[in-house]
Formats: C-alpha cells, sequence, structure tokens
C-alpha cells in the first residue's frame, strides 16, 4: 500500500485520503467477486454497500467542514467538486456490483478482469496523490497517469460491448441489457475517477 | 398542503417556491396515470409538458435575476445550481411519464405506486422547505427527510430492477427495456432532489 | 461558413471558437455516415477520433489558461464550463457514432438524417457566436436559436424512439438495444450544445 491515512489528522487532506482509501478497499472487494463462487457473491456486495455507507460520511464530513471553515487551502468550490466527484466514483463501483448479485448474472465476461485491474490501479493511484494535495509537489505524474487509465479503460470498455452483442454465444437480450447495464456502471466509476483528476489538475495550476 | 405561494412577491425565495410547487402537481398528476384508464394517459402526459414549460420559465426567470442583481441572498453559484437541480427534477418526471405513452406500455409494475408516492413525498417537502431559506431556520429536518427518501427509493428502484429482469412472467425483452428506461428516469428524478437538498444544506451551513 | 478561426490569436475567444470549430467539422462527418458505404464508416469514426483529441487538447489548453491567468475575461468557473460542454459536445458525437461502427448496424433509421442536420446546425450557430462573446453583442438571436434546435432535436428523439420500439419490422431487441444506445448518445449532444448555450446566456446577462 502506497498511500498512507493519518486520521488522528482532521484536515482536509486526511479527509480526502480516507475517502480515497476507501476506494482502494472497494476495488479489493471487486477483484474477490471474480475469484468466489457465485452463492458468495451477495456478500461482497454487502461489504460494498458498507464501504459506500462510510464514503457517504466522509464526504459529509467534508462537506460541513468546507462550509463551517474560514479559510480553506483551496477554494470551496474545489473542494466540493473533489469530494463529490470522490463520492461518484464509490456508488458507481457499489451499484454496478450490486446489480451483478440483484440480475443474479452467472458467467461474467473475460474482460472484467482487467477493466477491475484499471480501476483498482485508479484508486491507488488516486489514493497516493491525496497526501501530495498539501505541498502540490509531483502532482503532474499522478494525472498523466489517471488519464492514460481512463484512456485504457474506454477502449476496454467499447470493446467489451462489441463482443457483447456481436458475440454469436451471447445473443440472449435479456443477458445482454443486464450485462450492458453493470458494464456502463464500471465504466462511469472509470469517468468519475478522470474528474477527481481534473479537479487536482485546476487546483495544483492554480495555486502554484 | 403545507406550503405558500406568494407570486405577488418576486424574490428569490418565491421563485424557488414557484418551481418547487409545480413539481407538487407534476407529482399529483404521476398519481392519477395509475388511476385512469390507458387511453386516458396521453391527456396526463400533456399536462406534464406543461407544467414543465412552466417551470423552464420559472427557470429561466430565476437565472435572469441572479445574473441582473446586484445583490444576492447567498452565492449566485447556489442559486444557479439550486434553479438548475429544480429544472431537473421535473424534466425526468416529464420526460419518464411521457416515455409510457410513448412506449405504449399496458400494465405498469405494481411498485411504480409507493414510487410516486416518494416522489410525491419529495416534492411536498422541498415545496414546504423553499419558504424557509429566507430565515434559514428549520431547514436541517428538510434535508435529513430528503436523504432518507432517497435511500428508500433507490432501494426500490433496484428491486424493481431485479423484479423486472427476473420475473418469469416478464421476460419480453421489448417491455423490459421500454421499463428499465421508464424506471431509471423516475429514480433520476429522486436523485435531482436530493441534489436540490444537498445545495440547500450547502447554503445553510455556509450562511449561519 | 459563417464563422472564422483566428488560430494566430490566442486568447480565450480564439479557444472557444477553435473548439466549435471542431465541432462543425464533426458533425460533417456525421453526415457523410449516411452516404458512405457500411464498409466505409470505420473510416469516418477515426476521423471522428482524431477531431476529439484535438478538441481535448484544445479545452486542455483552455483550463491551464485560465488557471494560469490573472485576470480573464469572465469568471473562471463560466470559462471552464462553456470547455466543458464544449468538450461534451464532441464525445458524445464521437461515442455515438463510434458504436455504429462497433455494433455492426447495417441500416439506419431514417430520422437520423434529420437529427444530423439539427447537430450541425447547432455546431454552426455556436461556432458562429463564439467570436461575439468578445464584444457580447447580438448574442440572444444565438441562444433563443440554440433552444429552438434542442427542441426539435428532443421531440424528434422521443419520436424516433417511439418507431423504433412500436414499429413492428424492428422487433428484434438486439437491434433496438443498439439503437437505442446510438440515439440516447446525438440526444446528449444535443443537450450539451444547450449547456453551452444556457452558459453563454449566463456570460452575457450578467457581463452587460
Amino acid at each position: 500500500m502506497g498511500f498512507r491515512l493519518t486520521p488522528q489528522d482532521s484536515s482536509f487532506y486526511s479527509l480526502f485520503a480516507t475517502s480515497a482509501g476507501l476506494l482502494v478497499e472497494a476495488t479489493r472487494e471487486l477483484t474477490k467477486l471474480l475469484e468466489v463462487a457465485v452463492p458468495e457473491r451477495p456478500s461482497i456486495a454487502e461489504r460494498l454497500r458498507a464501504l459506500e455507507t462510510e464514503a457517504d460520511e466522509a464526504t459529509h464530513e467534508l462537506i460541513k467542514k468546507v462550509n463551517s471553515s474560514f479559510i480553506t487551502p483551496f477554494d470551496r468550490e474545489d473542494i466540493h467538486n473533489l469530494a463529490a466527484h470522490l463520492d461518484d466514483c464509490m456508488d458507481h463501483i457499489e451499484e454496478a456490483a450490486d446489480l451483478i448479485v440483484l440480475y443474479r448474472i452467472g458467467t461474467l465476461p473475460e474482460g472484467m478482469a482487467e477493466q477491475f485491474q484499471i480501476l483498482s490501479r485508479m484508486a491507488e493511484v488516486t489514493a497516493e496523490a491525496m497526501p501530495r494535495l498539501r505541498s502540490l509537489q509531483d502532482l503532474p505524474s499522478y494525472w498523466i497517469e489517471i488519464n492514460r487509465l481512463e484512456n485504457q479503460a474506454d477502449n476496454l470498455h467499447r470493446k467489451m460491448l462489441a463482443d457483447l452483442f456481436n458475440n454469436n454465444s451471447s445473443q440472449d437480450p435479456i443477458y445482454i441489457i443486464k450485462m450492458k447495464g453493470v458494464l456502463d456502471g464500471f465504466e462511469e466509476a472509470a469517468d468519475s475517477f478522470e474528474k477527481v483528476a481534473h479537479t487536482v489538475e485546476g487546483i495544483a495550476v492554480k495555486e502554484s
């Protein structure tokens, strides 16, 4: 684990690090979805729901803090956006994973392992970058890496959709509708990670 | 009806109350959709379209007012967001109801009555809260109730999707695609009500 | 062509004009999609991807410029929103066109020609308006026209969805899911053009 959580420090930075740390945990749960037997998936979805609740509380604390602080380390609007986009990452991950369970999907497509690897990497890189917001040092490598990963995620997503529709062995329309919903959800998670990075880039350029 | 409209008062507060009041009317029309016979549904969709046009005009007036006012009661950005999210509530309600007509859907799923009850309650609670923006008093009960309702709407939405896909009697894929579009639209309306509440919470904490 | 690009002028205005100019080019490629034979479509999708990359770079340059400028012609937030919404127009156009290729769709629905005409007109009107941001003159005709076009696009979109689902000759659910994804993508592009116009309206009223 390349990032540090300092929960005794209730600063903005540590609240962002907490949010991003929860995303690292969430993407680890995702990976487990592919390893366990189908009947064990609901307990992973429950674990993700618990992480989402925790993330909601972290976001709420941040919003309260920014609104009640006289001085904030950077623009209130940027802090708001950063918190909201981190929250969106978690929401999309939790919902897409829950749909796999709710829709009683059996076989998951092969590309999903790579999709989860990309999301895991995005979460790790984000969690590593959050503490660097304090010094505003070494951030470009973070957003360049996120842009690269999002591009990779987007290409994979389109390829998986094409496979889903064109692969003759999966021409069951019900399965296609379900799986498209799941794949789109994970792609929205990747988009949200990119929005986090855009917000960080905006902060860094403005404050430097 | 627990809220008051004061149209003679052209202040920001009354414009917000007007927008929210139109949402109360719109959710009443929704409820009627479940009570009338199928051939009478188009006239309800038309009534919703008229309400949406009215809401558009209210939003437009608000935007003009905020942009031309030297002093505004709270941040321009917050006023903009509040107006835009109220507008989104109406847009999603009108569009989802129209899809029921356009798609020539016959039987509507049972859960929809509860979905509409939640949206009605969200609209009422929102309309009751708008005039309290003036004093910024008694607002936490509003956003706590909206968060609770949105959580309820989200759980119901997931349950309805699972039923739609897993219920053996409705395995017609065309029906599933249509109904998923409608259900997702109403869930987006509930999300928009929550965004309204988040914006109000931000304003209240900042100004207090 | 009613708009002028002045690439030697690296001002905010010319960067917006460049972005909008790329959208004019993109909507021209869309029109070609309907004229060429199916095997030639991938090369048009590739051309759109190149335009999207160019638009990304223009947006990135704008964001860097606004964040590093001491004085900006109007609010940073408005410039950010304008750049982001212009970028969204391109993203939705490129993605929806790519889906036509990825999904290996053969026959395209008749209404698509009109949908593309509306998007072309939106792009042209937007590109013509961008240079007028400098003087803030003659802008109302622009946003009124965009609102009119978006309304037209929305009505056409709903009509096309109804035809897709209700037309007996196209009851292949797989085709319906694919085509709905494509039509929704182009409708999101039209929505993004409207968001650009809303942002311009906000700027004009505020600064005048």
